[in-house]
């Protein structure tokens, strides 16, 4: 019986012609979460893994999982990630997580080698949350932290509903999400930050995820004539919301690393030159791996929210989109994939993912660990994102090695 | 030969017609320029200038004419203002200026009186620049402050162009713009202000218009992961946007009053909450009565773009949406509408106009002046705008008399 051996070619190879599946004009993605795109890419996902001879199930939330038999029934060794991108995407965000994991399939398969345990390999509907909130979606009804009726009813920022976009593209499934317990779970994932590359190591063992906290804030005040109204008698709902734009960044930048703070969206209405603005909406994405911290962080912004809206005499209400504590995973399985890299020759360090990720949502449930790799210039979101294809080949190395031990021989 | 009586039931009757279209459902109307609802206005508009025998011509601004002839030929008297309205205007802004101008006609006609001069009644195209950059446009047009080429260019907020947009509702004359010299220009307006309500006072005669600065600024960043970039490797744009705003704030606070600033659009690109946003542009409507003041608002407002930028790793482009300087209307005539007021038994004050109208394009080519009367709450630009209905009348009476002393009898 030969040694299942990982062959970065055919990785590369899977990963290129995904791409192709929603590509922009310059690079990169646009794969938004059931949209056609999606569905192009989830098409091929599933041919690949029927000729891969994996049992392949939907289940009602979408995910999508190939199942390679083991010797064993029981609970599957799970390998997962997402193929969905946010409008402006890279190549290897989430996909390379699913590739790896189909890699992994193709070295058993190639190897003849039958496992103790069964393989299953996943991918999660709505990772990015860049078209319907929260992100990790999918995931996260897996594991039961989110509601499946809920999910499913979730209006996405064009209006459309989740569950009938899952209907529309024909991956509304009917296997019930508690199907599957896993034994334990993996993701192999770029870094999508500047880490590893800045400090030259070729492997990040993840440690745990930082917690993310996503508000979106509503600002209302008074529209009138921008000529005519003095200063004293506005109700500026605009001003207001540009207030908790700049007071987002000032905690960021109080705290300090790790915090961070972005405001991603902004919008007024009725948005004209001439009038002041009668509503005002923002989002302020927070997260820490301090939880403490990351309370801290909200607390102070919702309170001078609450503040600048008095001041203006505006209204303010705020509804949170999305809410996770940090996450720590399997300090075991960490370790494997710490010696699994120096066994491969690779230099490795344990860091905590500034990104959320599916992983996070099983790491309660069952043994949990990430490999990540560099990400060139810390770029992520972004069409110009890139990680090096013996980066992305040492990596894949690591995840085969890894579940192998997990899997049993 | 009677005299000339101006009649508020006929004026009212006209307003609240007019109204109907592009009525929004809650009151106030949406007309902005040249759409369907626009072109509806100008219909019943053209169709009330015939029935009152007005001789009607369009021009190749779209602006809509109404002459009454004169004993002598040469250059009529005008009054006029605009039809067109932001997105949620209200029911007077510029219509009342063009229907009392119709009534005055209407007083002459029941009178059978002939005037030495002729009398020209105008509508102007886009006064608003709710649609299309910059705003009194029509009358610019006309008094060769704007280009006629380039204003026929014009895209606007929804990416149609401006010169189409006339030829599909019909509205796209032939009459030279240069075809009728005003010997003087009178608009009557709702204040669109809180002053006169504040005060008691019921007339205002206007005595100029401050200075008026648009300003588009786009700032470019870098898109990126929001939770794996450290803040120090940030290039965000929306900050930068966010600090411009609040900064075009500070400067209205700081120089007071009658320094005003509005940023009344703001828009990120992707707009995705976990994602960086890349670029962001913002408007900034600054006014001031003094050119000076005016332009150190504008100097600082760009200088601290400009470092707020730098600061963050940005660039920064600003494009000049509109700039006119304040305006001063003609003292003698301003010096008549008082008087008018008074021997009418009206309070009346001189005041300067917060917002920008048709009459400050005529100003420096004739005799020109404006009659304001109070506005509800100040509200303008908006559909609970109201003028009480003696106000309305107490306004019509002065312009008819004014305009009777310049049309001679």
């Amino acid at each position: 019986m030969n040694k299942p051996v990982f062959n970065g070619e055919r990785l590369l190879d899977r990963l290129k012609r995904l791409g192709e599946k929603g590509a922009l004009h310059g690079g990169g993605v646009c794969r938004l979460a059931l949209t056609d795109a999606d569905k192009a890419g989830r098409d091929l996902l599933v041919r690949w893994m029927k000729e891969l001879g994996l049992e392949v199930s939907i289940d009602k939330i979408g995910n999508i999982w190939g199942i390679r038999e083991g010797i064993e029934d029981g609970p599957p060794v799970m390998i997962g990630s997402h193929i969905d991108s946010v409008a402006t995407g890279g190549l290897y965000d989430g996909v390379l997580g699913v590739m790896a994991g189909l890699e992994v399939v193709a070295a058993l398969n190639d190897a003849d080698l039958r496992t103790q345990k069964p393989l299953a390999v996943g991918a999660f509907t709505n990772e990015e949350g860049a078209r319907f909130a929260p992100d990790m979606l999918g995931s996260g009804v897996h594991q039961g932290a989110l509601d499946l009726d809920e999910c499913l009813a979730t209006v996405g920022i064009d209006g459309t509903v989740l569950g009938e976009e899952l209907e529309r593209i024909g991956y509304a499934g009917n296997v019930s999400v508690k199907n599957l317990t896993p034994a334990a779970f993996l993701e192999y994932h770029v870094e999508q930050g500047p880490v590893l590359e800045q400090e030259g190591i070729q492997i990040g063992a993840v440690t745990g995820v930082q917690g993310i906290s996503w508000t979106e804030y509503t600002v209302t005040g008074q529209s009138n004539h921008a000529g005519t109204t003095p200063m004293a008698m506005r109700h500026d709902a605009g001003v207001v919301a540009a207030r908790i734009a700049c007071e987002a960044r000032a905690i960021a930048d109080e705290f300090g690393p790790p915090q961070v703070s972005t405001v991603g969206t902004f919008e007024l209405n009725p948005n004209l030159v001439n009038v002041v603005p009668l509503e005002a909406k923002l989002t302020v994405d927070l997260r820490n791996t301090d939880n403490d911290k990351l309370i801290a962080a909200e607390t102070r912004l919702a309170e001078a929210a609450a503040r600048f809206a008095r001041d203006e005499g505006c209204k303010v209400e705020a509804r949170t989109l999305a809410r996770f504590d940090p996450v720590e995973f399997d300090d075991a399985l960490v370790s494997r994939i710490e010696q699994a890299a120096r066994d491969l020759g690779h230099s490795v360090r344990r860091m905590p993912s500034g990104a959320g990720h599916d992983a996070q949502m099983f790491a309660p449930n069952c043994p949990t660990a990430m490999v990540f790799v560099p990400s060139a210039g810390g770029l992520s979101h972004n069409i110009a994102e890139h990680t090096e294809p013996d980066d992305l080949t040492a990596g894949g190395r690591i995840l085969l090695n890894v579940a192998l031990e997990l899997l049993g021989e």
